[in-house]
């Protein structure tokens, strides 16, 4: 398979670096081919503005969304734009990796998706009628693709667990995984989580970099969290409120469009 | 009070510029003293990297947590980041206006709140113990401040309700309201939020500034969300879990951490 890594740390002699090596090791061992977008050793923008337009006329009004929808059908997008959606259509698996800094991205690879994921590209796509809400959430450009997150977090797992403090991690990544990957297309993998990095020792280092091979290595059988697709019936339109009965009874929250919340209930 | 603003579009002839232009005049007719940082405006710099830390060895490592403690104790933050956090300092309310990108802030917001929110400013505050897990989630530096979003979304309001396709808003907010907000001490009051902010029409608009102004008159008296504090008793420690028998009977995810879900079971 073609893989891009868009990896996302100030710091190539960092755990992070150490990881992505890892990963890309793996990954070439098992014979697929590998590209990377290293944002920080690229000097990637992170702020969507005028710069990104250059067809904007100069005194005019700057509004994101029709200006990107503009810039996306003319080909007038900038060539770091234009390189990185060549490369997402190039790659059968993305996988973005981050330490995870309040609770997010680094502002660094939010500035990648804020810019990359074009309307007409990442969103905007599809009709819109009574029996569909455009391609989203399970269909758009990026369908049939897989993609996955590698996060590093310096706190325990146990404040990331379902009553922990921090809030349950796959609720924190929620926004990233249906709203960013699942939203243009992907089959999103569970990510892979490496906790209380700051105080690793070697053996902890080596449990998780062992932990990150055989999930390099199972990129391609692993089963993606099962979202629920958007136009797959599971949904009222236009609402797009989950349908009365579906979830299971009193949930609430993220959890409800996972189609195995159902039987979770 | 005094009150600053953080404003996160490029365009200022924009609805979010309109909207900012509101609640500053009406904050200033109240008699209430308003700073601004406007990041676009100010070319703020949006990754935290090397250059955020001049006392750090050329070819020394950089490791973000240790790199970030050691300038905010010695005194070695950048200008740009020192000026920001004199102006929380200044603050009795901080208030983020930002437009949702990918169901979380633009790139260069998030770039504030990496560089900004310092370790012993905002994170990495008071003992750790067996009694308290340092001071954070409703402790901190920033206690006794209050905080809040003005946030404008693409979308249907409907597409983030309860059962909402994209998520419900308070959950989708979390990160920012719990994570980076209460995280360091602040009081975080509700957001305020408009949808379907690329089809206002003039009538539409006047609904929305209405409804800012009256959130910004009522800014000291609006009763902020009940989070729950870390070290008051709901959680065990160190592993930071909600007691058993805290909230709603079969309840998850993030609305756990509110006083009141207990009183919703």
């Amino acid at each position: 398979m073609n893989i891009l890594l868009v990896f996302a740390h100030p710091e190539p002699r960092s755990l992070n670096g150490a990881l992505r090596d890892i990963a890309i090791r793996t990954l070439e061992a098992e014979g697929h081919a590998v590209r990377q977008s290293d944002l920080y050793a690229e000097g990637w923008t992170s702020e969507v503005d005028r710069a990104d337009f250059p067809a904007l006329a100069p005194d005019g009004r700057l509004i994101p969304v029709a200006a990107s929808k503009q810039a996306f059908e003319a080909g007038t997008l900038t060539d770091d734009v234009k390189a990185e959606i060549d490369k997402l259509l190039w790659a059968d698996v993305l996988i973005l990796q981050f330490p995870l800094w309040w609770f997010a991205m680094p502002a660094i690879l939010k500035g990648w998706v804020d810019r990359v994921f074009a309307y007409g590209f990442a969103y905007g796509v599809g009709e819109h009628s009574d029996r569909r809400w455009g391609d989203r959430y399970g269909e758009g450009t990026l369908a049939g693709k897989r993609a996955m997150l590698i996060v590093t977090a310096g706190g325990w797992e146990e404040h990331y667990a379902p009553r922990g403090i921090n809030g349950p991690i796959d609720d924190l990544l929620f926004p990233i995984q249906h709203g960013i990957l699942y939203y243009p297309g992907y089959d999103v993998l569970p990510p892979f989580v490496a906790y209380r990095v700051d105080r690793l020792d070697e053996a902890g280092f080596e449990r998780v970099a062992e932990g990150l091979r055989e999930r390099m290595r199972t990129l391609a059988t692993t089963p993606p969290i099962p979202y629920r697709p958007q136009n797959g019936g599971d949904y009222l339109i236009p609402s797009m409120e989950l349908r009365p009965g579906l979830g299971a009874p009193g949930a609430s929250g993220f959890a409800l469009h996972r189609a195995d919340a159902d039987a979770a209930g």
